[in-house]
């Protein structure tokens, strides 16, 4: 039986494993930091070389240790690692924090090593945190925990924060206990070996004493997992993140236009956007979040009011709030009267609400009395700029006083007072999250709330069609039999009609008169294109006629394009292929890109230029639901001209989102698709004439 | 003749001008500033009531001082102002600051009373900072003077701040003192009665003690002015500005296109893009753009190394610098060689440089002293993240003894080291800006690399064309006479004509036969489009039809357009119009709107669905050089289809970058156009082809 994560967060026993080196004794950091948090419970030093570490006696291996121990903390060199896990196994240690380096994040031998000590900590059952780590911290007084080797036990708080990089989580920890902002539980997870990150939101799910879950990322390494304990934890705790590191496509990934297309981080923004998570550009912005989530409501609407005493912070905080979004309406004419009643005639009695520089602690506190039931705002930002003749701590007890128990959220702006004033720090220990910057507040408020939006609307659902696959798969087999590295034309639209997706019929012609008899037979208007010899940018060289109308447009164009193919130098035979001109339609371009972290991603966009220069392109994480489909569709900029522009009727777009998850559960049914193109995909107000014009699958045969 | 400002900031002699209320005596902090700060020169308290104020003798009025007086500072009732500066002008006082409010910021009384103290300050040839300010600041030593009623007194710095809103001045002061930035001098101006933030800039300008300037503006007085001399002062000093409060464009600017897309803070980006002021969006930008400029050179080129002591906050750098447009080219060779000497092995020899947790102050020096010499960079960011085993002091003594001499630009991030850690201060006052965050650093590279090259390119030239402004002015009279508000259809066109710029002409026909016989001779394919009755939006009522080829289209398609004015129960006498339809060309818009404060803005971009829903469009306050031309075009994001996309021949740009220089010439002509929309301007690869298709004139008779 596998441990539960209590083992390492909520050890009875420690022991702390360290090693003499020439460089003096490794692991005493530690141990001095677990006995200066007043761990709740019995620790073991353990070193082969000392007797007594910080006047303990110490132990010459785990086996020595008398009594049972749940959680070993393992700082020895890296190549002695394996032989004390396998001691620790054997002893019957329950759970293992490795902090020693030198295992796969140096590369291969140290990945072996890595998978050497894994092998002996499954083996027995164990759990292990590491290696490459910077350890743990339960700040619990019934555990009192501080197992790292950083100068920081951080304050009492409901924030779990996980961090894949040690030096990151040591900075973070000591930027929150400047900020006053308190943690449950930290994890330094490193090259998360076992207890990934996943492994760790599912314990703070359960975990009643964390409410606010954050995260420094560099990789993921399920994001599949991710993608479904995510969705599930974010509907009951927020999930903050910062993910740094860019996803770089490989080479091969310009072969198409979707692979192109996919930049940097397309994965992880899909990602976060599809599960909930609140994605921050910065740590700063991480900070800002956290301290409005850990004593605040998420705003329950964008209506924001702001009250302050100097009319310049205003108004940068009106640009910000209304950049980001939210929304200032004006106060309502109860809330004029009663504000009359004492505020001088110059104030300005709008949305900021300048109260004037004399205004003091009274004076916010009345105002704020009266706005926080003005209950067309959900948000309250007070904003104070301390001249000389105010007590700031006077008007931070007092917007204390009237703001305490209101259930709006609220976020004070003391600009200028100081890093961190008398008036500040007595805000921060009474629950308001104070700032120096109106902008910050802007986006802090602009994020939770729009996370809010996210995570209540109601959930997608996956669909599945009844398709012909055994029909996709046997164009598939013939493809890769014949060692071809992409299906494209009459095969690549085949495939997609097996998974009922409408294509347009191709029509094919090798001379003049059979084209002319084709065209008849479509019906005019048609399309030409060039079919052989294969050209890869048709339009580049010209290689495309559209709006033929009559026969005789389909010999011009038929000439003009067997000049062209010679003239471009292109050999073989030459013939054309021809398909209906539909009238009135939008072209779009739907297709999947592989992201070496996230797997397949569907794309969708507008056609030709909207694709190619302006890059309007959405991406999802394969499969998508129903509600991802309708998102992907209407998260584009130029989404308008799918909706019926200036008098258009709308295009079916019922068709467009089926037509985005029959292509989603292609791509869940064939692994072998490295890059779709769809293009274009024809979307009309007709059902009937909405279609796939051109495909291209590129295969890999892995 | 007017004093110069020296008088104000410069002073040998100030009278601080308070009274006594019954609230108690005004005019006291100011005092007390004076003296705290030591002012080298000699002060003359004046109050009708007090005999002594902190120990000095009082004199009843500026009258009775027996000293010739340079400056004085008025902190009296609004009503007694006028008063007072009477008698300051009789005294023969030079310069006033006054800190008094109840002016213009309070409404038509205020604005009165402002007016009524201006000119008694022209009549004595004074010059006025203020009313409703904060007060000035000289650092100089030899002036040393704080005459404000605020708590600090800056720093000695090189930094000139110009301030709009006193409370944003204090609080900018107080924050940059704990970051430890200096000024030479801050001007509050307040209303701005007289001296203006133009006036400043100019002080500025040949202000030896001065280097940069930073701005915090509300509005502008006279954008065209600033203009002007921002431009020249911005190639020799810096200017950094945060612009706070929204334009909003009144409900007239609806009507057309141009109106409509020119949104908020269109002018103001404007504006700072055509005279290289660095706009920053935020104050903590302001701040961390002023760091680096008060003690570093600007970047000369986009090529930065990062040196870090921990992976994170490297790939964190990473992240930003990208992002922001910054280059990251790898380590040379011999850089390596040299680094491998004494960088562990495990270490990452790339960019970011990570030199791995042990890394402490030795290894910084070392490093930094290798890669300073590394001529790919022209930027160097050490980041540290303070383990507990290290000296931070040390670390920061040695990236400062490393990096003092060094001509490139130095930013360090000390993350997690403290809001103010010893290192950080040790850093500073050595001339190092030092951030908490690495994207603030990333930030401020760009801006200041991307406003170096800005300010560094030649300047544009204005043009003045040959044009038959007579013809157009007729035309405008013609209008005006009959009460028109627009001018539209062939009148349009024909006063662009006057101003050179090529039009395409109009056939009208009232019936069908009249069409054909048209159309035949304009030469197929053309366009129809309703003529009359008069239609505001054509193709939403589907009035436009295009690429009509033959007779039978012309007969049908003025059929369907006749009916379909009927549908749209539009009434009156029906007619079309035909143009010759310009096949390869590309639809553009240009045209122009008008600022509120900013005056006439030029505007520029792609046609139909770019501008309309991609909102991809580019505006410039006019005038326009040929400079300003060239870079509209390009700024667009869809520039490329103008420039030869797909293998398409590239349009005559030439012909796009006259044609806007011509409308802006007729714009600076004639100020009776409130908007003028051409739309489609056709761009063509052929300078014959290219041509207004249509145009409208939006009218004011005053």
């Amino acid at each position: 039986m596998r441990q539960s994560l209590d083992a390492i967060f909520k050890p009875k026993s420690v022991a702390v494993i360290g090693a003499s080196t020439r460089k003096g004794s490794i692991g005493r950091e530690t141990l001095h930091n677990i006995l200066l948090a007043e761990f709740n419970g019995k620790v073991f030093p353990v070193n082969p070389k000392a007797s007594v570490i910080h006047s303990i006696k110490a132990y010459s291996t785990i086996r020595d240790v008398p009594d049972a121990v749940d959680l070993a903390i393992v700082i020895v060199p890296k190549d002695a690692v394996k032989g004390v896990v396998v001691q620790c196994g054997e002893k019957g240690v329950k759970g293992l924090v490795v902090i020693s380096a030198g295992f796969s994040e140096v590369g291969t031998d140290g990945k072996q090593r890595e998978l050497e000590v894994l092998r002996v900590v499954q083996e027995h059952g164990m759990r292990l945190i590491g290696p490459n780590c910077f350890g743990v911290v339960n700040t619990d007084p019934k555990v009192s925990l501080n197992a790292t080797f950083g100068k920081t036990f951080p304050r009492r708080g409901r924030i779990g924060f996980i961090t894949q990089s040690g030096a990151m989580g040591e900075a973070i920890m000591n930027i929150a206990r400047e900020l006053g902002l308190g943690f449950s539980i930290v994890a330094s997870i490193g090259n998360k070996a076992d207890i990934s990150s996943n492994d760790m939101l599912e314990y703070f799910k359960d975990d009643p004493d964390t409410d606010i879950i954050l995260m420094y990322l560099e990789n993921f390494g399920n994001p599949r997992n991710f993608t479904v304990i995510a969705r599930e934890v974010s509907r009951h705790k927020p999930i903050v993140a910062v993910k740094s590191g860019r996803t770089k496509l490989g080479a091969k990934a310009a072969s198409s236009h979707t692979g192109a297309l996919a930049g940097l981080d397309v994965g992880v923004d899909a990602l976060f956007e599809q599960t909930g998570v609140m994605r921050v550009d910065t740590i700063e912005e991480l900070f800002d979040v956290a301290m409005a989530l850990s004593t605040q409501p998420v705003p329950r609407s964008n209506r924001v009011v702001v009250v302050t005493n100097a009319g310049g912070p205003g108004i940068l905080a009106t640009d910000a709030l209304i950049n980001n979004g939210m929304e200032m309406p004006p106060l309502s004419a109860p809330t004029i009267t009663e504000l009359r009643k004492f505020i001088p005639a110059e104030a300005s009695f709008s949305n900021p609400l300048d109260m004037i520089a004399g205004a003091g602690g009274e004076e916010f506190k009345k105002t704020l009395d009266i706005v926080k039931n003005d209950d067309r705002y959900d948000s309250i930002v007070p904003i104070f700029v301390p001249p000389v003749t105010i007590d700031q701590l006077e008007v931070a007890r007092n917007i204390h006083q009237a703001l305490a128990e209101v259930e709006k959220t609220v976020l004070v702006c003391f600009m200028g007072a100081g890093l961190s004033s008398e008036g500040m720090d007595y805000l921060r220990e009474n629950g308001i999250p104070v700032y120096i910057f109106p902008e910050a507040i802007a986006k802090t408020l602009a994020t939770t709330y729009r996370h809010q939006m996210r995570v209540s609307r109601p959930r997608g659902k996956f669909k599945t069609f009844t398709v012909d696959s055994a029909k996709a798969q046997a164009i598939v087999d013939s493809a890769l039999a014949l060692g071809k590295e992409a299906i494209v034309g009459e095969e690549a639209l085949a495939i997609l009609a097996a998974y009922g997706i409408r294509t347009m019929p191709y029509t094919y012609a090798e001379n003049v008169d059979v084209a002319v008899t084709a065209a008849r037979k479509i019906g005019y208007p048609v399309v030409m294109k060039v079919n052989t010899p294969p050209v890869l940018h048709k339009t580049e060289v010209g290689g495309v006629m559209v709006d033929l109308r009559i026969d005789e447009d389909i010999r011009s164009a038929f000439e003009t394009l067997h000049k062209r193919i010679i003239a471009a130098g292109e050999k073989g035979e030459f013939s054309v292929a021809m398909q209906q001109l539909i009238s009135g339609g939008i072209e779009t371009v739907m297709g999947m890109t592989t992201d070496p972290s996230f797997g397949p991603l569907i794309m969708f966009g507008l056609g030709g230029v909207y694709v190619e220069v302006m890059k309007d392109v959405a991406f999802r994480i394969n499969p998508l639901t129903d509600r991802g489909a309708r998102e992907i569709v209407r998260s584009l900029r130029s989404y308008p001209l799918l909706n019926g522009f200036r008098g258009a009727p709308p295009v079916n777009q019922d068709v467009l989102e089926e037509t985005l998850l029959r292509l989603s559960q292609l791509v869940e049914e064939f692994s072998c698709f490295y890059e779709i193109d769809i293009n274009p995909f024809i979307a009309s107000p007709d059902e009937k004439l909405c279609a796939a014009v051109d495909a291209r699958f590129i295969i890999r045969s892995s």
